[in-house]
């Protein structure tokens, strides 16, 4: 017996990891014989992905309210259009940043009350929780610069105090927040991997005996 | 004595008039001395205009309320760029469209749940309330298709059964919400115009002696 429909998020700051360990656990699961969607937010969708370029082009003022606004937008379509129809057809979804990430970044570094960012999190997801959402941490000075090679999107280039909030207000979150985990970032690839892999199975309450099998681990 | 930092809303489905009457308007306040920013939503800032852009977008699939969130989104970035700044200066500002459309469109005719069009309201206007939303009524058959000549944006393709939930929506809220005020749109532009000048020169309180010396109303 698989655990169906079962919604996992990945979250942290920029460069902690997310889509690397994202895309290891959903070929992990796969392995296991699930079906997974992996996507990420903002995007996923059509009008998703349009919104994601307004909001890291670096041309637009764009205010704090109306930032979360957009993502909250991008949020209510990849529910309605990709999430929701995964976990209804029992697959399970592996999704890069979610409702956690508007308290960590609009809420606390950016400084908009949180009551606000919680009402809008509800009304734009559905009502649908994660079953467990994994943060990244790492600390601040590896996160936001590394690829010096490409321009920086709009919120790349904000400054070391803005990634030192953010990084505080992941850790805060996962403190206070209902089935939300911590994990250290810094660890080398395959052992966070192993680590996401194991608290996965053991919150989607899947036997123990797929742990130690990896069928078709090998790709 | 000039009545300062009014806020008039037009509103009423697609060609009744609105932007038509904003433009009269926004010329007869100026000729009478006052300082006048007439703006529309959505759009006003490069933000929301980026954001309009993609509502517009035939080619997207758009959930009624990621949609919503869209113009919650540029409506935060308008009232917070130019809205509030105007009138705090003292200017006037006459908007085409503000949270009345939600409520209609959205609300009325989309189906989405009253209350949740209401806390959207609330939140992205910063609080935000018209002096005056003036409301104009046209048969459905005369609006969403009268100029054939360019291609049908993705709010205009609705069918008849939509236009008329947006008049009956709107007829309705100008019976119940406050400082609403339903005008027949079928009134000669001249006519109209005098009526919706005294109607809100009634309700800035200005003195009557300006309503009778149109100073610059050539022009």
């Amino acid at each position: 017996m698989l655990a169906k429909g079962v919604f996992i998020v990945m979250e942290g700051p920029d460069k902690s990891g997310k889509s690397t360990q994202a895309g290891l656990l959903a070929r992990a699961l796969r392995g296991r014989g699930m079906g997974v969607v992996h996507t990420r937010e903002p995007g996923g969708t059509s009008l998703a992905e349009a919104v994601r370029r307004i909001l890291l082009d670096p041309r637009h003022q764009v205010e704090p309210l109306a930032e979360l606004l957009l993502y909250e937008a991008a949020r209510a379509q990849h529910t309605k259009e990709t999430i929701l129809p995964a976990l209804r057809s029992g697959r399970m979804v592996v999704c890069e940043r979610y409702t956690l990430a508007s308290l960590a970044y609009q809420g606390f570094a950016r400084g908009l009350p949180l009551d606000v960012v919680r009402t809008l999190n509800r009304i734009a997801s559905y009502g649908l929780k994660p079953r467990l959402t994994l943060v990244f941490d790492i600390p601040e000075s590896e996160f936001g610069c590394r690829d010096r090679s490409r321009r920086l999107d709009r919120i790349e280039r904000e400054g070391a105090r803005f990634r030192r909030k953010v990084r505080q207000a992941y850790r805060r979150l996962s403190a206070t927040e209902p089935r939300t985990r911590l994990l250290n970032g810094r660890l080398p690839v395959e052992e966070l991997h192993r680590l996401v892999l194991k608290t996965v199975m053991k919150t989607t309450i899947i036997p123990p005996r797929l742990l130690s099998s990896p069928a078709g681990g090998g790709k």
